[in-house]
């Protein structure tokens, strides 16, 4: 049994580690990649084995965080998504998706588990409607 | 076009007629009715002619409105459900269904306008997946 | 003393008269555009004069309400953002921007006034600093 | 049977008269007063009258209106809280209680009426605890 | 000095050790018990020991762990409620309790003490009513 | 890279070191203190070194964590505040600061963890206007 994991996309190696760490301390799977192109390619392979996206902003040449969340949201529209940023984190408020959570760096390491938590908790339990009674 | 309506669900004439005015006035369309057998009973009739769900907690003999609010969240999950009620508002945290609110009587007219549609505009847009971008 | 007005961009005639009609019996000022391209216009020449933005998402030719509001929230990164779609509501997961409503056509115009004050009302009372107390 | 009325308490006498009337035709009680003391007194004569408080900041000579909502609070602690102001908004954070919505000056009426309905609607429905069911 | 305890409701052995173990290093107290007649009894005995509930929906024969929210909602109208669940997940909608979260197996660890504590932390402070200052 | 620390006031020894093991083991910085003078006067010496505030409400002679909490606040109007206490909780709706949270004792780690970090995600990611785009 299964929960998926957590993709983490993280191009400055150390802080990837403490992200890797923290998250597996904490009680989750970890898929950590280190530019948006490993990330996209590896959720398309296997979408369903993704719970939530954990993504910096600036990832070096190509695309960006943002354009990694929006196409994890073509796929599955309310998967969640918290943001990492120092910099860029101001422009969250153009770029970001909906119930995304925008952290700012530097980061405390129980921000970016609880900011994963509560948007999991928040999705509904189920897409497939329940069946109605039949009293 | 038809947005389809409020079922409205109060035993009381002068109170149901209040909501009724109320809420037509404010834009909205109503079906008003005075039991809860008649409220399920126009429900299960034509489920998709509803989008949301205002009712009175005691509706004389038969069920009640806490009742009302289970059957037709058993059709549509996520239906807005908004009770009115004096007496029973207590017990709304036990007898109660998920992401509804409960107004205790006496109220104001825009507190039913806000709730109805603070919980319709807390729908998800869809519930059909999002195609995949061909990029 | 003005509050400033609602932009609100439709391109289809008969929508954006109810729009206009009724956010104004409530209250608000409005201004009204039919294509993204005049939305942008009319923002750009006036950014400060405009307190929310309520826009469509298919806007025939030329750029969609997604982009309009991308725009607007480049300039003023927390103006609120209420979108109305009927076939591209599925699509706000992915394309919508943070701490915007998706309201899905057919609506009711209470859920518009609502979804405007709401935002309206949780925007940060002011960005400029407090002073210290001298205490 | 009588819902309670919300107080009104604004110095500047076409203000309050806007609010009175916004907050009337919208299907409120109200009573206006124009100055903290006179707002204290009204609160102490009755508390259990009101239902919520609506309060510009800068009241003339004495006490401002965030001592107004610390006092009413001391007798009702969940009473609902809004505020009005133009120069003073920054000082919320402050200055302000919990769970009260601050609006900035100018605004547009449908923001105090659904300021108001919402935090009336997060009302616990009742006080008293339920009663064990006999089951 | 005690905190009281979060009462776990789980069938499954194996699932039970990991959420009471996972609860437990994470600092909270823990009662565990494998059926609803068990829930129940313990909490008809010492209502005041508990500050949550965790509980499973499906639990062999007799009542599900809908019921057993009911029942502790029923002498503590605002106890947090927390749900697991696999195939039942759909239901909540209709049978879960107000200001409840539904987690769906599998899930992570930090997700459920997220939950709970969330819950905890949206108790009103006291049931008791403030006395009026004297000032 | 330092994230800035949580600065906690409390005077019962026992409770601050758990407060602070508590809180430096799930990744925290703390800065702890006995009384309200030394919050204060470690916050003015270097408002930017602190991220969020955690404050118990009586604190011996002089001001208490009510005072303690608006200090901080007219200087960084949106700094995260957290209130334990036992008795004075009731006291929340009236001295308590908006978008705070009360945590009455006694508590569980992970409810101080998670208020905290909760607080923290709301944060608007920065204050800076956003640049406006070039296109």
């Amino acid at each position: 049994m299964s929960s998926g994991a957590v993709l983490v996309v993280e191009d400055e190696t150390m802080i990837l580690l403490d992200l890797e760490t923290g998250l597996e301390e904490a009680g989750f799977e970890v898929v950590g990649v280190r530019s948006a192109s490993a990330a996209m390619a590896a959720f398309d392979e296997a979408p369903d084995a993704f719970k939530a996206l954990l993504s910096d902003i600036r990832l070096g040449p190509g695309p960006s965080g943002w354009e990694v969340a929006r196409h994890v949201r073509q796929v599955k529209s309310t998967i969640p998504v918290v943001y990492v940023s120092g910099d860029s984190a101001s422009q969250w408020g153009a770029e970001g998706v909906p119930n995304s959570i925008m952290i700012t760096k530097p980061f405390f390491i129980p921000q970016i588990i609880t900011a994963i938590s509560t948007l999991m908790n928040e999705q509904l339990p189920t897409d497939t409607p329940t069946q109605p009674a039949s009293d």
